[in-house]
């Protein structure tokens, strides 16, 4: 029972479910779909696939989300920076408007749930820590970029293409002279009215003494008012024959049943794409959901979270929908919106399914300017260029992560950019823990401490060296500390006995194990004993495993004090005899 | 002056020259000239290139280093696992015997000497580190492996082919009806003629009364009589009309002047593997320098080296070589042989100078047998699967790494193998520090010291959660460190107070400052406040640097004791009124 609702978590909520929690749950089903059609639209448009495949796509995935997902508040569905992936990686296995594309899309889903499942299940959610978070902010600002550059499009009511910001802008130069006024005209009305509604219609409605609660949900439902306006205008003025591309024709009908395309070759071209999608998908959720969580002191379990969003992609690939996750826009009206339990999510899904039922028609005639200006508008405010100021400031490291991703991100596309940024983080980590900090200590007088010699006033003695390593000793450093000791050692002719202080030595891995009893026998070659001193009990239970404290010319000290006077007492007896 | 110095240290040991360095040299020059004859023309046809290719290869870059390299002992030219390295990338753009190979093979050597220089003149030695110890035993010990098995076809004097282990075996196994029983007796004779040499004539030699000494010349020239002995037969007995595979011609002269072959494809093709020949040759040469000047008490400078080696490898491109790196065995040779200085290593070129000018048709009948058996006995040497069993008692991250690398270069080629290697041992060290130790700690009672509240006798206060994590705070587990805090948080429903003990926080970068940001505003909204205790000074400092002090709801204290003692009074002074 107890591993059932482990990976069922809507058996625990759902045992105490009541009549305010219902009524909290249908209110925010509302507010969040009226919100979700235009959106869904939209990301669909930005995805390169029919409009229809945006709203299938919010239907299943919640559905499942709800079931087997644990944060409270999280809606799941198309998002920005995933519709674009989907297009960037479809986009070069089929031609966009065929039927292989839209099939290529529910195959990245199906991949994308299943390797998501695989990770759940086998508990290896720690994968996506790879991702460094100036990797993640960048990657999220130069999506924003190339989002709303590949919009412009659509504003300007041109053919244009490529997947990089060069090729983009060039190819809309290259069309420029073929703008449509009137698309402009209605694109960038509604980019003004929406940022309208961002920034000042919720104070003009204040003024005017419109109820705040009331206020809110009218500045929510500003998108949809694009939508209609700008709808009845290509209506009543006939804008479709004037060269203003339209939604047309959007199916009746509830999600269907779907097939993924299953050949090995397409699979194979959209693997990396998938684990991109996969993570990226599931780090933005997962960092959505704690937030919100922790506002309620609730709790999410990552490695469940992996098999919500799994059921909810593999969900997506067999009903006509294309790769999900948990959006921070929907979830956070979901939240503001009072919304209790996962029902919510049930509840939008079944709003979303009379939609798609009965209101499709509607959009016959509205503008896929409008939904461009939407795109535009939200994306907007993932760019955020402080990034860059900000780690700049903190640390260099962390900046050369940032400032690679966006770059390359922006010129060379979205998996060469996430791809490099994890290189560089990585390889930067592993560059500043190859140097490790090591101080030669002597003792403070009067007290039984060891401090670095060039900060305080300290005893030392000429035929002893005791170095204090500030790090975990493996592959990286093994061989710097290696090059260390034998410069010290050869600068100090008189040494007789080195001593390694362990205190800060929270690892020793086969490779430095080896490069310690390579330092071991290169010392007893000079002539010189090496000891070791407080060394933690991990450490010592591994080295136990090995043959180097037998072949170890010296010992192994429980404290630095007890080194010190246990090697003093021997050389004062020996300078006696 | 110094820098030319530093840049040239053949103007260090030069000033200092004697008579008494001169003999020693002269002598370990004229022992390690004979070694290096056989082995010279061995790795040649390891690499697959003509005879003469190797002696070239032994005498520019010898001279090279002598000038650039700041080891004493080590002698620089052709070795096994390069030799292997260069046959596989050359293998990949020319076929074998054309003058496209040997023209391949100068541009790898080129190349991958600029790439030692560029990396010298950088102080770039670090990013040799990435290859940890397992991975190089590994792929040292799947080097041997492969290296031995090519060289079987010329035991049986058959034609096969193949780079990876299974496709090698089936080759052979194709052509073994094709065996040419001559060869297979003269290579046969020599294999066990040359394991008799190591392991039995020295101590026959001192049974026989002969002075060691002397004995231990006569073992070193063992190679030579084998050439001599398997050339004389091949003359006497006219075994090459029998079939039996000889070296032929060899060019008489002093190495020519080449020009390595420069179009882009081909540079670009040899990218990869000459990254890998510089960073392996790298890490076999400098291992090899580093215990040999420990023996002396004497110091190598590694970023010099690379400029050493670097040197050494432009050379053999400009005259007719290949790549080269220090070697193990003929490095050992020169220092036993009592080499003082890097003369010796003048000398030797000059040795082997005169024997490309005036000896090269004595090996004209020479069988290549004789060569593949030096080579498999060479080789066998460093084929070591203990350190599979050794890594696999250390610890199992360490024998996953060394497992993948063997199996991976045996099967799939040495770059792929090399590659995985690294890629699993930078991931495994990622995921052992992406789950830290965090311990909940208490007051020791009586004392100012706070230690595991699970494995000591400790005070707690239910409304104080404090958690010592001993990890460098970096991208890998700043997500965990979030999760685990709200997951403490969300167990005990009194906490009012978290302090995070950063004793053995060495280290806190942009994402561990933005999840400590994450975590800051999320207690808030719980209305537990935060605060750090024992931050060292370094990561204070970048602390300060951002705005996480001014938003950290509680304090940073100097000391965890100070933490509790100034809490625990506010507390009771809140209680009293």
């Amino acid at each position: 029972m107890l591993s059932l609702r482990r990976y069922f978590p809507i058996f625990d909520w759902g045992r105490r479910y009541d009549r305010a929690a219902l009524s909290s749950d249908l209110l925010a089903a509302l507010i969040v779909t009226i919100m979700l059609i235009p959106q869904s639209l939209a990301y669909a448009l930005l995805a390169g696939l029919p409009p229809e495949a945006g709203i299938y796509a919010s239907i299943a995935p919640l559905v499942l989300y709800a079931i087997f997902g644990t944060s409270r508040a999280l809606a799941v569905g198309p998002v920005a920076v995933v519709s674009l992936l989907t297009a960037s990686a479809v986009g070069q296995v089929a031609v966009q408007g065929s039927a292989g594309y839209a099939a290529a899309a529910l195959s990245l889903a199906l991949m994308s749930g299943l390797m998501l499942l695989l990770l759940g299940f086998l508990r290896l959610g720690f994968l996506v820590n790879f991702l460094s978070h100036p990797v993640i902010a960048g990657f999220i600002t130069a999506s924003g970029i190339l989002i709303a550059t590949s919009q412009i499009k659509h504003l300007l009511g041109i053919e244009a293409g490529g997947h990089t910001l060069p090729k983009m802008v060039a190819s809309i130069l290259a069309h420029l002279r073929e703008t449509n006024i009137a698309t402009l005209v209605i694109g960038m009305s509604v980019i003004g009215f929406l940022f309208w509604v961002r920034r000042g219609m919720k104070p003009f409605l204040l003024g005017m003494g419109v109820p705040p609660r009331f206020a809110d949900i009218l500045t929510k439902a500003g998108p949809v008012a694009a939508v209609a306006a700008s709808t009845a205008a290509v209506s009543v003025f006939g804008l479709a024959e004037r060269g203003v591309n339209i939604v047309g024709e959007v199916p009746q009908g509830l999600p269907p049943l779907t097939l993924p395309a299953l050949s090995p070759d397409l699979l194979g071209a959209l693997l990396m794409p998938a684990i991109l999608i996969s993570v990226i998908g599931f780090v933005e959720s997962v960092s959505v959901a704690q937030t919100l969580a922790a506002k309620r002191r609730q709790r999410i379990d990552p490695d469940q979270e992996l098999i919500g969003l799994g059921a909810a992609n593999v969900g997506a690939a067999f009903t006509g929908g294309y790769p999900v996750t948990g959006g921070f826009a929907r979830s956070v009206v979901n939240f503001d919106a009072g919304a209790q339990t996962p029902a919510a999510g049930l509840f939008t899904a079944i709003g979303l399914g009379i939609a798609a039922l009965a209101f499709t028609p509607l959009v016959h005639d509205l503008p896929n300017a409008t939904l461009a200006a939407t795109i535009v508008v939200a994306v907007l405010g993932l760019v955020d260029l402080s990034i860059l100021r900000r780690t700049w400031n903190y640390s260099v490291s962390d900046f050369a992560a940032v400032a690679a991703t966006i770059v390359l991100t922006l010129c060379l596309g979205v998996e060469i950019g996430v791809a490099s940024g994890v290189a560089t983080s990585v390889m930067l980590q592993i560059y500043k823990t190859s140097r490790p900090h090591v101080a030669e200590v002597g003792l403070v007088p009067g007290t039984q401490h060891f401090r670095n010699v060039l900060r305080h006033r300290v005893e030392t003695d000429p035929t002893l060296l005791t170095l204090r390593v500030d790090e975990a000793l493996y592959f990286a450093n093994a061989r710097f500390l290696e090059a260390q000791i034998q410069a010290r050692v050869t600068e100090g002719c008189r040494i007789r006995d080195v001593v390694l202080m362990f205190s800060a030595v929270n690892a020793v891995d086969y490779s430095a194990l080896e490069s310690l009893e390579a330092i071991n026998f290169r010392l007893r070659d000079m002539g010189i004993r090496l000891h070791l001193s407080e060394v933690k009990g991990p450490v010592m239970d591994r080295l136990k495993r090995s043959h180097f404290l037998d072949e170890l010319t010296g010992e192994v000290f429980l404290s630095q004090y007890d080194a010190w006077r246990c090697l003093r007492d021997e050389r004062q007896s020996a300078a006696a005899e």
